[in-house]
Order: C-alpha cells, then sequence, then structure tokens
C-alpha cells in the first residue's frame, strides 16, 4: 500500500519519541475524586431521565430533537460550563414525528397490534378499514401478478424470518474470553463492518432494490397501506426510516413496521386463505420550517497560557430512532459524556487545554452532526485540506454502544496510544477496564475525527441487551439503562478526559490518511 | 394425620397386590407405530395453528372459545371419534371480548403505548382525553388525600416493581440436576401451591381488599379509567381478569393492563411533576345471551366386553386469558391430548376400554370445567358422594404446563402407579421422559380428579418461557410453541392413553380423601 514518504518519516520520529518516554503519568489523587464524585454523587441517571422520557423520540430534526437539545444546552450551562449553543452543521431536511399510531386486526376476529409508523412516512388520513393482502414478489416481474389487485388494501409481504425462541439470554457482558480475543488482535481490524463483505452488500442492495421498485408499484396502484417487519419478538420490533428525509422527497405510502408474532399472524391467516381485515389510523407530521441540523457544543475552557487553544473533545449523538426514547442508542452515551464533565466540573478543575463536549444531531442517518462539525473545524476528509484548528485537538473521545459499562478502548489502529491507554485505564481495573485492543471499531461518530487522521476512540462496551432488545427499537426505553455501568462509564470518561488535557503533548497521531476522492 | 381404618385396610391390601405383581407389560410394536404417526406425520402444529391464530383469544364464555370448541368438535368427529360433543358444565357468568383498544399518550409528546383491557372490565364508551394522576395509597386511609381530585381523570398506582435487565435466558429446560431432585424427592408434597404461606396468603388478601376498596373510591369520585401493570417486560405485558363474570356483578371503571416501560415512563414523568394527558379508546363488548359454560368430550370407544365400559381420559383446557391466543396456555396442552387421539385413532386402534377426551372450559377461573364434569360423573368432593362412572375410571392425563416437552410424570402421591409409569417412559426415554416423581403438582384440571380420589395426573414439562413470557401473557402467540416438543408429548401420551386401556386392571388409586365440607 502506497504512502507517502514524507508522512511516513514524521510518523516514524513520532514513534520513537513515544517508545523512549516516561511511563504515562497519571494522577491519582484525581482520580480518586473522580471517583468519589462520578460513583458517590452520580446524576447520570437523571440526566438520561430527561434526554428520554421527558424529551421523548429524539429523530433528527424533530421536536424531540429539539426539546432534548435546549434541556442539555441549558443543563450544561447550568452546570457552569462556558459557550454551550447549538451549532449548524449544514441542512439536515425534513423532521417528522408521530401524532397518532392505531392498528388492529378487525376480522376474522379483533386484536390490536404492535406496530409503528416508519420514519418519514405519511399517515393515513383518517381510519383505514381494509382487506390485507400477501404478496409474494422474489423478482422484479412478480409484482405483475398482483397488477389492478391492490387498490386500498392493506399490503404485506412474505416473511424471511420467523420468531425463534432463544435459549441464550438477551443480556450479557464481555467474558474474560471475549476481552482476550479482542486484546491480542494483530491487526488494526475488526468491527468496521467487517461483516459486510462484497456479497453480502451486492444482497443488500438488490433487495433495496427490489424493495423500492415494489413500493412504487404499490403506490402506483393504489394501496392504503404497506406493513412490515425487520424482526423482534415478545412485543420488541426493530425500526428504521420509511421514506427520504430530503425536502424535495417524493411522497411514499403509509408504512408501519411490526414485531414477528403480530406481522406472522396475519401472514399466516392470509397463507391459510382465511380473509384478513385491517384497520390503520396513523397521522404524522412534517416539519419544514427549519431543515438545518445542529449539534450541541459547549465547553470548559482551558487555563495554560500556550495549551489553553488546544481542545479534547468528547461526544456522542444526542439523536435517536422514533419509536421510543432511544435510551441505549444513544442517550446513555450522551448521559454519560455530559456526566464526565459535570464530574470535572464539580471538581473545579483547570484544565490546561479545552475541554470541549459535543452532542451530535443526524448520526443515525450517516454521522451527519460530527462529520459536517468536523468538515467546519478540521478538514474535509474527500480533499484532505486541513484546517489551523486540526493542529490544535489532541484527541475525541465518544460513547455510542448502549448502556453497558467501559470494559476498555479500540485504538484505531494507532499504536502510539497504547501506553498512555493503558496507564489511564490501570486505576480502573478494578471496575473492570482492562482491554487496549488495537482494533478498530466502526459505526459511530469518532470515525468522523478519524476520516481527517484526527485521533478519535470509541470505548468497548458491554453489550447487554443492544442487539437483541434495544438499538433501533421500541423497547430502547429508561428502563434498559444499567445505571452502575453509566456512573462506570462516565467517572473513566472524565479520568480520561482530564489526563488528555493535562498532557504535556497532544495525544499522538496516525499518520494522515489518503484524501477519499483519490482512492 | 387421622385415616379411617377401613381405607387403610383397603390400600394396603392394593399395594400388596401391586407389588407382587409382573412387570407392567408395554407392547413395543405398538409403541413404535405411536412414534411413526407422532413424530413423522405429525399434525399437532396444524390443530395449534387452528386454536391459536384461526380461533383467537379464547376467554370462558367468549366467541373465541366458542369459534375454538366448534373447530374442535368437528375436527375430533372428522378423525373418526365417537360423540364428539360440547358438554354443559354449569353456568359460568358472561362473555366478553375487545372490540377496541387504543392508548397513547399525548402530552408531554405523543407515544402509542402497549396495553390491553382487563377481562370484564367495560369500553371508555369513545375516546377520553384526560390528565393521568398517580395516586400513592398504602392504606386505606390513604384514599381521602384524593377526594374531589379524580373525576374525568385516568388514574395510576405506584408500581411495586420495576422492569429489571436479567442476564437469564427467557427459555430454559430441566436439567439433569433438576430432574434428579423432582425425582429424588420423599414426600409427595412439592408444588400445590406450597409458595402460599399462611403469611403470603394473608397479605395478599389484604392487597385485594386495599384493591377493591380503591376501585369503588375511584369509581365513586368518577374517574374515567384506570391504569395498572401486573409486570412484564420488552413489550410483553401480564393480564388478568378486572371485574367479575357474574351475571350480576356491578359494572367496574374500564381499566388497562400495561408492560413495567410503558407504565414506568407514565409514573415517573408524574412523579417528576410533569404534566401527563392520555387518549384512550376501548369498546368491550358482554355477551349474556348464553351464561353457560361447556367442555368438549368425544370418544374411541372401547371394545372389550367386559371393559368398554370403563373408561381412560385425557385432556387440558381450552379456554385462555384474552390478550394473546393463549399458544401455550393452553392450545399447547388441546394440540397435544387432540394429536395423541388422532395418533391412536390413524392406527385403528382397538382399544379394550374406551378413551376419552375432554377439553375443559372455565380452567382459568377456577378449573370450573374439570369440576363441573366431575361433580356431574363421579362425585361431589364436598360429600365424597361418588357415583357408579366413578367405580368405572381408570385414569385422567393432564397437559397444561406449557409448550416444553414431557420429562416425566408427577404422580401426586399414588405410590403404586410408580411401577406403571416407569414402564410407561422406558421406551420414550431417548426423547427426555425419563422422571417419576412422588410429588404433587397443582394449578390445572387434574386436580379435580384426585379431589375425588380418583388417579389424575399432569406430566413433568420443560417449562421453555412459560414464566417469562407466555403465561398470562399478551405474548402467548403462535410463535412461543416448539413443534418438536409438542409432536414428543402427543407421542408419550398417546402410549399412556393406549397402555392404560389395555391393562388388565385400573390403574390403582390412593385411599379416598375426606369430604371437603368435613375438614
Amino acid at each position: 500500500m502506497f504512502k507517502k514518504p514524507l508522512l511516513l518519516a514524521a510518523v516514524a520520529l513520532q514513534f520513537a519519541f513515544v517508545a523512549q518516554a516516561q511511563q504515562e503519568p497519571v494522577n491519582l489523587d484525581v482520580v480518586h475524586r473522580i471517583k468519589q464524585e462520578g460513583l458517590k454523587n452520580s446524576q447520570v441517571m437523571e440526566t438520561a431521565f430527561y434526554l428520554t422520557d421527558v424529551s421523548g423520540p429524539r429523530l433528527s430534526g424533530s421536536p424531540g430533537l429539539d426539546r432534548a437539545n435546549q434541556w442539555a444546552k441549558n443543563k450544561l450551562t447550568e452546570w457552569g460550563l462556558k459557550n454551550a449553543h447549538l451549532e449548524e452543521w449544514g441542512e439536515f431536511g425534513k423532521g417528522w414525528e408521530i401524532e397518532k399510531s392505531y392498528i388492529a386486526m378487525t376480522a376474522p376476529y379483533y386484536q390490536h397490534l404492535i406496530a409503528t409508523p416508519k420514519a418519514w412516512t405519511p399517515g393515513t388520513n383518517g381510519p383505514v378499514k381494509a382487506k390485507a393482502v400477501l404478496v409474494e414478489i422474489e423478482k422484479e416481474e412478480d409484482l405483475q401478478k398482483y397488477k389492478g389487485q391492490l387498490a386500498g388494501k392493506i399490503i404485506l409481504t412474505k416473511l424471511d424470518s420467523e420468531a425463534k425462541t432463544s435459549f441464550e439470554a438477551d443480556a450479557k457482558r464481555h467474558s474474560h474470553d471475549d476481552l482476550e480475543k479482542l486484546a491480542m488482535s494483530p491487526e488494526a481490524t475488526g468491527n468496521t463492518n467487517s461483516s459486510w463483505t462484497p456479497e453480502r452488500i451486492a444482497q443488500y442492495r438488490a433487495r433495496m432494490a427490489l424493495r423500492n421498485k415494489a413500493a412504487e408499484f404499490f403506490k402506483a396502484e393504489g394501496a392504503a397501506v404497506i406493513l412490515s417487519s425487520r424482526g423482534g419478538i415478545h412485543g420488541t420490533h426493530f425500526t428504521s426510516n420509511g421514506a427520504p428525509y430530503a425536502k424535495d422527497a417524493a411522497p411514499a405510502l403509509p408504512e408501519l413496521e411490526m414485531g414477528l408474532e403480530d406481522y406472522g399472524r396475519l401472514v399466516r391467516l392470509l397463507e391459510a386463505k382465511q380473509p384478513v381485515e385491517l384497520e390503520v389510523e396513523t397521522k404524522t407530521k412534517f416539519h419544514t420550517d427549519n431543515l438545518k441540523g445542529y449539534n450541541i457544543i459547549a465547553e470548559i475552557p482551558g487555563t495554560h497560557k500556550k495549551l489553553k487553544d488546544e481542545v479534547v473533545m468528547l461526544g456522542g449523538h444526542i439523536d435517536s430512532w422514533h419509536a421510543a426514547t432511544g435510551a441505549t442508542d444513544n442517550a446513555a452515551g450522551v448521559a454519560v459524556m455530559m456526566e464526565a464533565v459535570r464530574i470535572l466540573q464539580a471538581m473545579g478543575i483547570q484544565p490546561k487545554r479545552t475541554i470541549r463536549i459535543a452532542l451530535w444531531g443526524g448520526e443515525e442517518q450517516g454521522l451527519h452532526g460530527s462529520r459536517g462539525y468536523v468538515k467546519q473545524h478540521f478538514g474535509d476528509p474527500a480533499t484532505m485540506k486541513l484546517t489551523k484548528e486540526h493542529e490544535k485537538l489532541s484527541a475525541y473521545y465518544n460513547l455510542d454502544n448502549g448502556t453497558g459499562k467501559i470494559r476498555g478502548v479500540y485504538l484505531q489502529g494507532n499504536d502510539a496510544v497504547r501506553p498512555l491507554m493503558e496507564a489511564w485505564l490501570a486505576p480502573f481495573h478494578d471496575l473492570g477496564a482492562t482491554t487496549v485492543t488495537i482494533r478498530n471499531t466502526g459505526g459511530t461518530d469518532h470515525l468522523a475525527f478519524d476520516a481527517v487522521g484526527l485521533p478519535g476512540f470509541q470505548f468497548i462496551q458491554d453489550e447487554i441487551e443492544y442487539d437483541t432488545r434495544t438499538h433501533h427499537t421500541n423497547q430502547d426505553t429508561y428502563e434498559r439503562l444499567q445505571a452502575d455501568d453509566l456512573k462506570q462509564a462516565a467517572t473513566i470518561v472524565a479520568s480520561i478526559v482530564y489526563h488528555t488535557a493535562m498532557r504535556d503533548k497532544l495525544v499522538p497521531r496516525k499518520p494522515l490518511p489518503k484524501p477519499r476522492q483519490a482512492s
């Protein structure tokens, strides 16, 4: 793999320096005080309550996100952080929220069903009572057999998956072996969507293309409502967007997502030629008065004459999907990061460098908030034209893998950071944070920083119920939050941010990446 | 403990006889054919589909139960059983079903909620939009502080329990150790509500009394709707009856049950003094044209000149609670028992004794169907006045502990049956049915037979998700059924019923119990 000789030389020098350096210093007195404040005076669950229960679902562009943004800005100000503000990262698109959602089977007998409108789909414009039709489509030509049959109907498609009983727990923590496996990885590979092989991507694209063709067909035929399922059992269902949020996107049909039981019952009845009638009434509202997207930014200003212009950042995305209150995705991360700065503020620390918290918007639709911020402040990964600020950012720490406590950190391929992280995690081994892995992890906002060569890190977290129950489901609620885990995480982040702000040098960097448009 | 001398003598004789008897014979050719039919040509899942998805919830007295009763009667007839009929067991009370169920939080923001009207509660008579009020009542006097404040309001009471994340699987099977523990029990104690200590019963009664006082108060104050929760997480919620079903029962307030998340969110918001507004629209229908309750009875007639008047019974209750389709409670048991007689019928067996299947109604409200049947046919446990038929019943086998396969049988304190059961289970050890325990088990219809001294047995079954997800929940649906388990169970029951029908003697009995009214 080609790398520019100049850059390689610079990196070699940097690594050599670190190798000869003293052991990374850790201020154990400060660690002790952070633990006292973070574990004994925690406000993390109260913060989480306001982000979830009080604000509600925080879909990008929605009033719920606005409520959470305002609350977070005010709370950070109240805690004494400086210059807390909403900062526009660019144009997002239409806001959207649910104003009514009701669906029931009315024949062969009455059964109210658990379902949620897909994001950015329209409502039904009043109650719709209609026959359900099961369409079976494996290729585009299959659509033609339904020509003229779908007007006014409620459409279901055959399910790929069925509700299987699991004899494994929904919730789990990393075992010693899991962590050992992570730690002993010799390569900086890992979770950066590695399960997405080219075949899988091709299959996914083909499926999406067929889905879009089918959606157009159903609309052209005048179908009333589409029902679909992306899985989830026992009343849990997964959700996603059902239509584009761009301001000029064409309107879609009303569509609701359901769990495997209610959906499965309808499908089985239809397969057995039992007539099924449904009643659906949904009302959704689009918000087009402000198409902008925002991040929330606030600071604990640096106090060192020379270093106060340098910055340590921490953050997580505050937006969520719409079917629940996004407790683990990602009120958890936001509450922890807010708690981390609250701890430092409550201790009255005077950091050398400026500590800046960022609560990102638009993450769920493609890391929009963090990418917009990075482009405005640090540089464009397409061109790798960098700003003055790029020189001044020491590191960015992210939290967005659910409610589980911190078990370590992904170095994101940055070997030079290992001694720092090992030293900084050492006082937290007894809280379960032991593991430093060279691996990458993907899927969230640290990637925006990594893309322009800035040190951006996501922590290793216990999974708890992330994949089974919470991530993008209708059950990602306050109940899913593990208070002790969030306290632990806030304490560790506060300490790592503190030490990043106080060390003599910036956190060492990887070689700059190539411009994306060149690759 | 006093026992009548005469009875003791009779028992001693009976036991002595069994101890000298030959090993209980088993017809392995028939066992082989039963396994072939039951494991390879099974119709148990199709039967379950019609009982659940097609019939719908089967609350006692409801149209759903009527549909299932008619379907089962017709199916048994179609399979060739004789004299399939609905047999009245007595007066049940009002039928009831849900015709609409919608609830959402409309302020501070919109959130549709998962809930189900409690059985036998009235509807709201159109949509109700009202403020939610949290009442905290620990004793009757606490009610007075809400005097004059509840008219038109939606009432919530503080929760006893919260949604805890479990790191254990929802579904489990009996381990070898579990079964060993059951088998090695020296006493015929066990599950007959043994956890109900006098203290617990007293606490429960006090709680129920306070609950009733509160319900009267809310009604007198003119509250609009009551919300409550008996637990359940991730979209699963438990359900029960909310008002009496007796024909002259006083009307209650509309009441809905919810899972811990949706309920918890409302409670937390109210505790934090956030105004909460809800919209509720429920419609329920009472059926009073026929207050009778029914069992479904059908037979494979006996063919032996002397023994054909003797009867072997098998059954399970066909009624269910109302929030789902009662798949594991107890479509599973019904489907298995129906499948067992289908297997025997398909094999063209000519049993010496008559084999009679009974699908009970009214079990969920107190074993009404089986108790009524036993009183009509065999005797009254209150007086222990017995009928001629009492002499002719060999045994009753019941299935009502969910979808899990049979791991053995509870002897219900009847030591004399041990050699029979051990012999009959031996060919099914390789299917996991190994355990014979002297213990009692309670909670279902075999108790009606046991109460008049007839051999009534419930099998030991794997629990699967019974306590966590299915038993009396809104998620007791077709998906919960384990096809292989049901096939195994039907096969074993068919064989045990066959051997009971063919053996020389009736199944040995315990001493007759004392009349209940005398105890």
